[in-house]
Parts: C-alpha cells; structure tokens; sequence
C-alpha cells in the first residue's frame, strides 16, 4: 500500500549513505518531487550516522512521484511515490501574507497572529519545555518567538543542553559540523507546536551571546552554510515563519549587505516562500525590501501602526512593544493593563501585537526567555481580543475612519456597516458617535479589562 | 493717619476729572510712585462716569509718595503717600521664575505650579461664578486660566453678561471706548483669586469667537490699546500672569510679527514684569523669545518635557495635556487614571502640568469652559501630588537620573541623596535601586492612584 500523508504535512525520504570524511561538507543530495505538471526540487541534509534525509511538504493533493540526485552514490537515483490528502482538523497549510496587510493560511482561513515570545524555550531541558507546551496549549497565542541558537543574557545564564556545532565553547567550535542532536531536538519542539496550531517564529541569528559561545560572530560562509542546513531541515514544517534576526541592529559583525546576502539565501533555498522578516532593536530595518513579507518591529509606540502600514505597505507585526511584568528594565516591566492596552491599540490599528512575560522569578524562570507557566493578568485579556477578532466578518480588519473628530483612534471595519473602536486612555460619553446615516447600527460596549460585552 | 497697605497688595488712588469726548483716547494720566531711591511710574485707565483710577502695587516696604501728571487738568500734580507694611498669611507676592526651571513668588517662598483651566468662568453670572470660586477654595490648584475675552465655542454658546466694548453684536462695536463695568467685574474676580491664593493666568486672545463677536480678529491698533487699557488695570494686582493667547496659532489675523508686537506691548506697559508666555494649538511658540518668561504648551507628549527644557531653558508648563472628562473629543476624554498619570510624569520630569475637567453635563456646565463644580477623581490625586512635591527638600525638585539603565524614568531630586521617581506603566519589582553608593536610603513606595504611602 501507497504512503500516505496530508497535504502541508511532512513526507520524509531517509536514506542511507557515507560516513566518510565530512558529509555535512561533502556530500549533497536532493530529490525532486512531481505530480502532473508540477516539479519541485528540494535539498536533504545529513542527520549523523550514515543518515541522509529529504523532506518535502506537498501544497496539493494527489499522487506525488519523487527522484532523488546525490554527488554519493548511495543516495542517486531513488525514487518513490507517496498520496497527499485532503489536510484536516488544525491543518490549513502554511500563512502567507493576505490582502498586503494581513495573513490567511494557505487554504483560505484567515491567521490573525497574536504571537508571544519565549526565546530559548527549547534550551531547557525536557521538564520545563514539556511545561512550555502544556502552557501553550491553552494559551491564546498562535505564534511564538523563539531562537535557533542558546541565549547568553540576564535571566538565562544556563548552558543549553545542545549545541549546533561540534567541539566545546572551551576548545573551540568545528564550524564545518553541525551536531544533529541538536538539531534534532529544536524540530521536534517545531513539529510539537505545529501539532497545537502554533507559527514558529524561528529567530535564525541574534546577539545575545556576545561571545560567550561565538554564535553571533561567525564568518559569512558559516552563516551561510547553517542557513542552508537549517531551511532543509526545516523549510518542511508549515508553520515555520524565519526571522533573520532579533535585534539585527546590535550585531555589529554583520553589515547591511551581509543581510542582505543571508536574506537571499534563505528566500532561495526555501521552496516555500515562507514567511520573512528581521527584528531591530533601535533602528527598524528598511521593511519595503522585496524579500521581506512582513514588518517585525520592536517599538513602545503602538499608534504608529498607521504610519508603518503606509511606509511598509505589508502586514505590520510589532513583535515586541515591551513585556509585561516586574524586572527592572523599561522593556520588561509593564503592567497587565498597559500589555492589554497595546494589543488593542496595535490590532484596532491593523497590525499584529505580540506578547512577552518577564515577571521576577527566584529560579530565573521568565516566560520570556524560558517559557514555563504564566502568571500574568494580560493573556486571558488577549484571548478574550482574539475572540473577539475572529468572531468578526472577514472583511473588516482594515482601519476605517469612523468619525471626522476622531482621527487618532483605533478602528477597524467597513464603511457604513461595522466598527470597532478602541478608547484606550481615552472614555467618550454618550452621543457621540458621527457614523454614516442612512444605516440602523447596533451598538455593544465593550470593557477590554472586565472582559465583558 | 496715613493709610497703610501690604507690600504687593494694590494701592490705588481715585481722582475724578473730565467725562468730555472719549476720555479713554484723550485723556492720560500717570502717577510716579517713589520712595527712597526708588521711582516707578505707572499708567491710570479711566473707569467711566468721569472716575480715573491709578493702581500700584508696591514691592518693598517703607513710606511711598505719589505725585501724578496728566493732560487733564484736573488729574495733575496731585501728591500723596502711603504706608507699605510687611506681607502676611498667603500674600507672597507675585511668582517670578526661579533657577531657569522652576517658580517662586518674591518673597522667596517656592512656587509649584497645579494649574486648572476654566476659559470663560468670569463670563457666567454672578451665580455660577462663585459657585466656581467655592470650588477653588478647596480644589488643588494654585493657577487657573481664564480668558478676558468671553468665549464662543461647543459647550459655551450662552452669550456673556457683559462686553468689553460699548455697542452690541448686532450693530457693531465701538472700538474705542470700553465697557468699564466689564472690567471691574473681570478685576473683582481676579482680586477674589488673589485671596484664594491662586494664580489668574489671564488669556489675553483667543480663537474661540470666529466672527461671533470679532475679538478675535480687531485692527492691531485696537488690540494695543486694549492691551495697554488691561495692562493699567490689572498688573497692580500681584497674581497676574499674561498669557498672550490660547491657541495662538489658531489666530490667522494676527502675523508672527504682530504678535512680537504685542508681546513687547506688554512687557513694556507692565511696570512689575508679570511673567508672560503664549499657549500653542499644534505649533510650539518659539519659547526661547527673550520677552517670554516660560514655556506654555499644549501637548500630549508629555515626556518631551525632558526635551523642552533643553531647547527653551525656562520653566515648561503643560498647561493642557488634554481633559479628563466624557465628551467624544480627543483633548476631552481622558481618563481620570491618565490625567493623573499625566500630572506625574511631567512633574517629575521637572515640569509644571494643568488640569481641565470636560465631562458631559445636562446643562452643558463643563469645568473647563464655565468652572461649577468638579466632578472627576484627578483633583485629589493632584492634591496627593501637591503635597508630596510641597513636602520634599527645596532643592530636590530637579531631574536626576537615579538608575543608568532607567534613563527614561521620570525622576527628581538629588544626586545621592534623595530620588522621588515615577513609574507610570511599567512597574519594576524588587532588587531593582543602582543608587549611588556609600549612602543609606530610606524607600518609601507611593501608590499614585490609591494615594498611600
């Protein structure tokens, strides 16, 4: 009987072949996969022992024929066939952009991306990244940010239990060998959130290392042969959103035209055309670039989504507007009102508002940094926004205007037929609202912190 | 015996003389005021029914004498003299700027700025006026704003009991000659202030008319002898501030030139140098104009206070950061928790804030415009604010950053010595002080919104 596997899930060729010298360098192997007129062709990568595999993520249903190529001999000229079916239950493919400012999964259903960030959560240990899940799983967010390589900064000061290269932090890194343990783990922990309908955020570089492990500061041809390694991992699993960078600006290795150099790289190596963008710290990055699919800003000021729609002219993603909690750092100490305050803020403006959680921790467990449980007041607030963003027509997530007098506030709808606006620090009292005549409206009040209707 | 009056309260002295053509353009009359080696002239204003009136207000005491001149025969070289006897109970004097940044009133004592707004409260009737006044006797503020000119404008349409030209609406003013009983009325109310403590912070021009009765767009030469006739009248009384305009930049008639003319007029006829600023709608008033004695702004950012002392290098006084209150208008709809918030990061950036109330009213009675009675739950927050900054050490009233990772936070005080810092939104925890070493700190935590210590 014929394999079978859903559509936007993972096919996986494993093939045996060399051990000899130094495959990760030496030997490459691909296959190419078709089904009627189409034909793509995606890289495998070397697993460790012997192993080589390929992994391809079909976007159609029917039968699907595959002939692998490979500089070995071992791993030439295999070939293959596998069913894609219809995808089911949580499945609605990978999320591309939708309508230049928002996202839709691949079939059809609308993502409104309510992200949070937890960013060496897989660095832990099995216990508290099990924990994570466990959180995940009922919490209201469908994207999370996390990082490819450990984090070396306040709060998380631990060694991670992988590394991705061979050798020690004390001996020294052999940049030409990944360890696929490693690696391993980290698409397990993907492959777990894509199972709860979760986005990967996959932060590919970021300079919380400084080094400590030298992770932030390799040569371009590193770089460029990890990110090469890593999409043919990963570029598979649907969910998978790259990040280029967090905080790309404090990596000060790296210029303007490295990126530039690391963004074409993974724009051509993934088959998939998954999802783009770069995080800054102080300066944004220049977000028209033609490769980058969204905008992924750090930024306090929220009602700058408006000029950041028109600047960019992509879905805007404040990824971070600071965290809620109690640490001693501007971007970590916001109350729980003022986290629930810039996710409407952010979203009746139509951009994506993401969250983060630092509250003190005497064992240095911040849901931040280390994922673990959460114990703010804002998350149900956002679950209660999510429900309330999915609950509303398809066609009204894009800013309206809806009174003369109120250009500053945050509304999203349609013309003359639906309004959703958000006073934040501002209350207006009765008769107060100048909407088109001619209609009949109906009018709720909303209380974003009650959480009632 | 000879009369005697208290250092900065008004000596005045009442001649009658011609009621003949228009005393108000015709006649002049001064009177030089000396003692010692001291000499101050100062203008008399005609007060109608053939009454001249001469105000002073003396600055040091002794034994002052007079003697006056004037074109009419019957007011010149008349002499007299007075006792001026030590200030007492509230009388401080007048509020002149201290240390580039700050207040205090002559007689030493410091001056922290609460301010409120009530634009057109003199123009209500006698009823509702010292309904207004009742309300003062207990409220925060030691500043209220007030337009001399009444005021035509949503939630203020009534017409006022008085105008300060002879004529009507209907069939024109007569330009040049005033309504007397208008300005004893505006000068009774003022004085009334006085006595209360607190500051008239007097509008000379505003915008809110629009051709409903033409103050707002009077011949140049009219507006400088309005201004020289107000000047004569009020500047004896010791707690006059000008503030050349509310929303100068509302006024198209008047040019930047015309309103340096102005500006200049006032400062040249007021003998006492009364601070002087002008109030902005969108564009800031270059403050660094050598007449100007502080920066009078109108802006919700109230973090750039930070930035304006910088460029003005005066004392910087938000006198409107938008209202609390319900009406469906940006600037009138705050939050009662925001304007407190409001009040305490711009007072601890080193800045003076103002306070308005606009909150819907069946009888369209809203604080801001016609005064009445407060209705919101800034008033005592602002009153715990007062008393904390009244209570902390004389020279601790200066920004200071206390924590180099907190650049942001608004703080004032003394290097290593004493911290009164505010938080707003974030709300660090514990563990957090880098306070200058070698000291020992006693921590007090305030609670802005419950008002506990």
């Amino acid at each position: 009987m014929q394999q079978s596997i859903e559509q936007w899930d993972v096919f996986e060729i494993s093939l045996e072949g060399t051990k000899e010298g130094n495959p990760f360098l030496e030997v490459e192997v691909k296959a190419r996969f078709t089904k009627e007129d189409q034909s793509i062709e995606v890289l495998g990568f070397y697993d460790g022992n012997g192993t080589y595999r390929i992994r391809f993520m079909p976007r159609s249903v029917g039968s699907w024929k595959y002939e692998t190529s490979s500089n070995c001999e071992m791993l030439h000229g295999i070939t293959g066939s596998f069913e894609c079916v219809k995808a089911k239950g949580k499945n609605h493919g990978p999320v591309r952009v939708k309508d230049t400012y928002h996202f839709e999964y691949e079939d059809g259903t609308p993502h409104y991306s309510f992200g949070t960030t937890c960013y060496a959560w897989t660095h832990q240990g099995d216990a508290l990244e099990e924990k994570t899940l466990d959180t995940l799983r009922s919490a209201p967010f469908n994207k999370i940010r996390m990082c490819v390589f450990p984090k070396h900064y306040i709060f998380n000061e631990n060694e991670p239990i992988y590394y991705p290269f061979e050798g020690t932090k004390e001996e020294g890194w052999d940049f030409t060998r990944f360890q696929p343990e490693f690696f391993q783990h980290f698409e397990k922990r993907v492959g777990q959130l894509r199972e709860l309908g979760i986005e990967a955020d996959i932060i590919l570089f970021h300079p919380y290392d400084e080094g400590h492990w030298g992770f932030d500061q390799m040569e371009m041809e590193v770089n460029l042969r990890y990110l090469k390694y890593l999409v043919a991992r990963l570029s598979a699993y649907r969910n998978v959103w790259w990040s280029m960078a967090n905080e790309y600006d404090l990596m000060k290795k790296l210029s303007m035209e490295d990126w530039n150099t690391l963004i074409e790289s993974v724009a051509n190596e993934d088959p998939y055309g998954h999802l783009i963008s770069i995080h800054n710290c102080s300066t944004l990055f220049d977000h028209t670039h033609p490769l980058i699919s969204h905008a992924s800003i750090q930024r306090q000021e929220i009602k700058f989504v408006t000029e950041w729609r028109k600047q960019f002219k992509k879905p805007i993603v404040i990824d971070e507007c600071c965290y809620e909690g109690d640490i001693p750092y501007i971007w970590g100490e916001l109350t729980e009102q003022e986290m629930t305050n810039r996710f409407w803020e952010g979203t009746l403006r139509g951009g994506y508002v993401g969250h983060g959680e630092t509250y003190l921790d005497s064992n240095d467990i911040l849901w931040w940094s280390k994922g673990g449980t959460l114990h703010g007041r804002s998350p149900e607030r956002i679950a209660f926004l999510r429900r309330i963003i999915e609950s509303i027509p398809k066609d009204c997530h894009e800013p309206v205007i809806y009174q003369p007098a109120w250009e500053n506030t945050a509304c999203i709808g349609k013309e003359g037929e639906y309004y959703l606006a958000y006073f934040g620090i501002y209350r207006p009292g009765k008769k107060l609202l100048e909407l088109p005549k001619g209609h009949q409206y109906h009018i709720d009040l909303i209380d974003a912190w009650e959480m009632t209707i």
